[in-house]
């Protein structure tokens, strides 16, 4: 039998979590739901039920986990906890300096109803969460690096284009090449924020705005720009369409480190991340962590969880002894 | 109170695990046991035994954690399953093709004494294999590549030493780079032995020897050179010394896979190692998962594990709490 997937919010996020359930046999979904009008919402898998969100009470023993797609500022504080009451739930909550509060409230829904819950899954947090996990355990004396990019910064792009006179952008962050070889080196640098990431923009202006004060705003903006080194560019909207619609990201997490007993050899543990779509990856972490939330509770687990306390050999469909003969 | 070590075997792995055991604060060396005669070891550690293997027995009560540091061809298949009947082991089992069978032999002997052993611990098995995973489950539709180097592989050099006429020798496997690269750019070619890597050997001569000769056996050894384009530098025993006597390696795992409704998008994850000592590095991987067996145990689980079935959170000294805080 498949696992029963429930998709609560069709976003991106959302859409991307269809798909990547096509990509794995042992699961199926079952249902979509949405605050929009169910008829108004296409959905790409056919014979899957769209219904709105007031209804997913009606499908407890229809679904298996629910993976909750909403976004981290208002949706997931409130509707994980509330759902973890109902159902296995998966959310990818991304507000770093929050996560501990957003674990205790979720741990407390999800311990009363004997549900597994597992927050902040994607890549960051997530995959590079547990190579900066691994890797500080592996090697105790040494530093970590996180550099992320090249990619569109979704919130950058978003304070570009409230400036008066921008039309629409995309701004990428893009690590710097020199920083990241000076740590592959082995010498532990101190990186300035300036020393580790540019910032690329790409601005579709209004008709008769002033593009130098617009350029002048943007590398002055507190925390966003005026801590980096940032390029502006105005194009076309048809150019701005054409080259720059995509949604890559990535990035590096790199720990140096040393052994022996006076620290006298070094090394170096690099994990990268190249994605031709930051959502749909996002959803394929999600979908493997659903899988890992429904065998975690099929066993009597409960509780809040993070791809820290979830052991990998449950992320995959295959065997504990197929995983042994085949990736060990 | 520490978590209590015993080191079984003092080589290269046992000094490296020495090593390690002193950057965590939390585990503890107790003693060392030998085949040889104690008095004959010197370790690094000041108070701390040294025991003849014989012994091991009596410390049940005093050891936590055995870490057995024997070799995988003949130690470790007898060793791991007797010494699981005793404390909780862990090993680096790493002749691939036969961790099934040792796993089967490990659980039966863990599984009774109510002990847990964690197995093929390391890099490749290990790191690696944990990396193979987490890829294969994330992009259920791609493909993994796994290149070593560039590192000194024990094998080869010592299959170079056994040839006539070859007084020393240090061989490097060496990842092909526009392989690699091919690789990265996502195209899932099928790559050849030939393709993937190169092997440079750094040989010594007995006085004598024919060159030429020996050139020739190397180049034309099968399976340990004659599927690979092998190049061979006679040089003296001091330049051997001075210039190859470290134990580097490393390497990378890549999986490149697709996302979307129509696999539209491409990603790449690819986990790299550079290591300065390839036995220190495995030694600071078992010690973390010493720490992980130690916890395990102390919940009551027993039986044989492998990395993939150890959630990470246990192989950090740090709370869950901190962890979230620090790395999520």
């Amino acid at each position: 039998m498949s696992i029963r997937v429930g998709i609560l919010g069709y976003g991106n996020l959302g859409r991307g979590v269809e798909c990547a359930i096509k990509q794995n046999q042992d699961m199926e979904l079952v249902a979509v739901f949405t605050r929009r009008s169910p008829e108004n919402v296409h959905i790409l898998s056919e014979g899957v039920a769209v219904c709105h969100i007031d209804d997913v009470e009606k499908w407890q023993d229809k679904i298996d986990v629910m993976i909750l797609c909403g976004g981290s500022a208002t949706d997931l504080p409130v509707q994980t906890p509330k759902y973890a009451e109902m159902f296995n739930v998966i959310d990818s909550f991304d507000t770093h300096a929050k996560i501990p509060e957003h674990f205790a409230n979720v741990d407390a829904a999800a311990a009363k109803s004997g549900k597994v819950a597992i927050i902040s899954v994607g890549w960051d947090p997530g995959m590079f969460s547990l190579n900066r996990m691994y890797a500080g355990a592996v090697l105790p004396e040494g530093k970590d690096y996180t550099f992320w990019g090249k990619g569109v910064s979704q919130g950058h792009s978003d304070a570009i284009r409230r400036i008066p006179g921008v039309k629409d952008a995309k701004q990428y962050t893009i690590p710097v090449e020199a920083a990241l070889e000076e740590v592959r080196k082995g010498t532990n640098p101190e990186l300035t924020t300036r020393q580790k990431h540019t910032r690329e923009c790409f601005v579709v202006l209004e008709e008769g705005a002033d593009a130098a004060k617009v350029e002048e705003t943007i590398k002055t903006m507190p925390n966003y720009f005026a801590d980096y080194d940032t390029t502006v560019h105005f194009i076309s909207e048809e150019e701005l369409k054409a080259n720059h619609s995509g949604i890559p990201h990535g990035g590096f997490v790199l720990r140096s480190g040393k052994t022996g007993w006076n620290g006298e050899h070094n090394h170096l543990i690099e994990y990268s991340l190249k994605l031709d779509s930051n959502p749909e990856f996002t959803s394929s972490v999600i979908v493997a962590y659903a899988r890992a939330a429904y065998r975690m509770a099929a066993e009597g687990q409960k509780g809040c969880k993070t791809v820290l306390d979830v052991a990998p050999a449950y992320l995959s469909a295959k065997s504990g002894a197929e995983l042994r003969k085949e990736l060990l």
